[in-house]
């Protein structure tokens, strides 16, 4: 459960201004502010199976855009990259060549994902 | 015109999977393939008004999707710091911790871009 919410919330992230103005305020009181789906329900003036719909429809259409686009996983693998990258030159203490070079291999191909 | 030629052909890169195929299509013959708008409707077997309708409603989807995402602005700014970054780390000759500092900053810049 903690996992799917994860998901949601950072594909949120990426792809919330692609949605509706009411399916994005529909996902942020239940995702980010932990509202029940009774309480968002009255603060929408809408059923409870309305914002189970909302949420349902807004959910699937983030999952669609994360398969035609797949910025989530793509972001994800440049920040593995970066972060090893970053770990390397921290480790850097003098003219080590072959260091630098792994960093630049790695830098590259960042260049490639992105 | 040159201009607006690359900026469309780059949106398509980022945002052509969210379009639908016809419109895919005709972006491909007209800005990859360079085919005139007769041709495209030719092929298409439907009127050239017809093919300019779907090329401009296309090219207008993928100016909206860059306004509410972003994509290229953020990726085109990203290259440059990567451009940076790899000038830096090239240029290290010994251990200068000065320089190294400079291609982390510019990282870590990166990574809060991203």
């Amino acid at each position: 459960m903690i996992e799917k919410t994860e998901k949601i919330i950072m594909l949120k992230d990426f792809y919330g201004p692609l949605l509706t103005q009411k399916q994005q305020d529909a996902l942020n009181l239940y995702y980010e502010d932990d509202w029940s789906l009774s309480e968002i329900a009255d603060s929408m003036a809408i059923s409870r199976q309305g914002v189970y719909d909302l949420l349902k429809r807004a959910e699937q259409a983030l999952l669609d855009y994360e398969q035609r686009l797949c910025l989530l996983e793509r972001f994800s693998l440049t920040r593995e990259h970066l972060d090893k990258v970053i770990m390397l030159l921290n480790d850097i203490k003098s003219a080590d060549r072959q260091k630098i070079e792994g960093a630049l291999e790695i830098i590259r191909a960042i260049d490639d994902l992105i």
